[in-house]
């Protein structure tokens, strides 16, 4: 059995919600599975002495540009949201809840989810009201979800995540770590795909 | 008559160095030519507030990693330098001085030159009696070569050079903007590639 592909992710990176939506499919290609990290860029970026691309002069117009032709590049929807970048902890604390609880198949379908309502419709994920609608419109318990959040148990586990993920090498989303060789960026893909299919290059 | 591409570069930067082996042959394919502007990342990442990727921690270990897949991927000779990376701007001036003086031609064949120099077989650049033997090894008359690359003159065009390319957005290496469409990266290759074969997506 092959190993998964481990994929790091922030719910308020466009770039990392871009790569949500190809991995799995380029995964089952060459008969990996997935195993998804979601952190909090914010933790990576002061280990790395970074900041966001959008809070830098000049570059954050280009980025602008780029997260929404990168999107279009892979057929991907995507907007823009309203309130951008936004804290992810509430999000991404969920995800560690049903990962740990509920297996990653339905902790996936929430990063989808979660994603898409950001990305697509501009619901904002650090909004707790709308985050319990968007948990409810998902299947979940809509309550459990919130107290997940609120539990310092899973903000416990969203902690360990962001130090292994550092611990890892991971400064930045999307991230991915394949056979032990690191690959930063949605514009890996065509690396990634190579090393699937024919191994270190 | 289509729009030449225009493709920004510093001879310091490595995913620089890929892009200008790759970069006239995809031009030609589609049926434009290349213009080159010889810039310096000090200047580009001075007014982004940004630093070179081999500045911050962590990240330094995968670019330097990066770097040599990126070439391997290509299939392109690369070698991190043992001085890296360094002041480029005599070979920058050069490039302007051959530019303005003998054309298009020559310049690139320069440009060529010099990057190869440095990123195959680790020539320094910034040390003057190495660019002088590689100017004479590239064809050039290496003491009007130094002459120019400290005289006022072409001093001042590559700082008009650099001025410009912060004025058009330029905030990294390589930059191309192609029919007003800005690209950052060697990475950006796939997306260059569909907007010349089918126009804006």
């Amino acid at each position: 059995m092959k190993a998964p592909i481990d994929f790091y992710f922030d719910f308020s990176s466009p770039y990392a919600y871009i790569a949500n939506e190809w991995i799995d499919a380029l995964a089952a290609r060459h008969g990996r599975t997935v195993r998804r990290h979601a952190i909090l860029l914010g933790v990576t970026f002061q280990a790395a002495e970074l900041k966001s691309p959008v809070a830098h002069p000049i570059k954050r117009e280009y980025s602008l540009r780029d997260f929404a032709r990168s999107a279009r590049y892979e057929g991907v929807p995507f907007a823009v949201p309203e309130h951008f970048p936004i804290p992810s902890q509430n999000a991404a604390r969920v995800f560690w809840w049903l990962q740990d609880t509920q297996g990653a198949g339905v902790a996936s379908q929430w990063a989808r989810s979660a994603f898409r309502a950001y990305f697509v419709r501009g619901v904002d994920l650090s909004e707790p009201g709308a985050l319990k609608v968007l948990a409810a419109a998902s299947g979940l318990d809509a309550g459990a979800a919130e107290a997940a959040w609120n539990d310092p148990a899973w903000k416990q586990r969203l902690k360990l995540a962001n130090e292994q993920a550092v611990a890892a090498g991971v400064f930045g989303a999307p991230y991915f770590i394949v056979d032990g060789e690191p690959f930063w960026g949605n514009d890996r893909k065509p690396q990634i795909e190579r090393v699937l299919a024919t191994g270190p290059f």
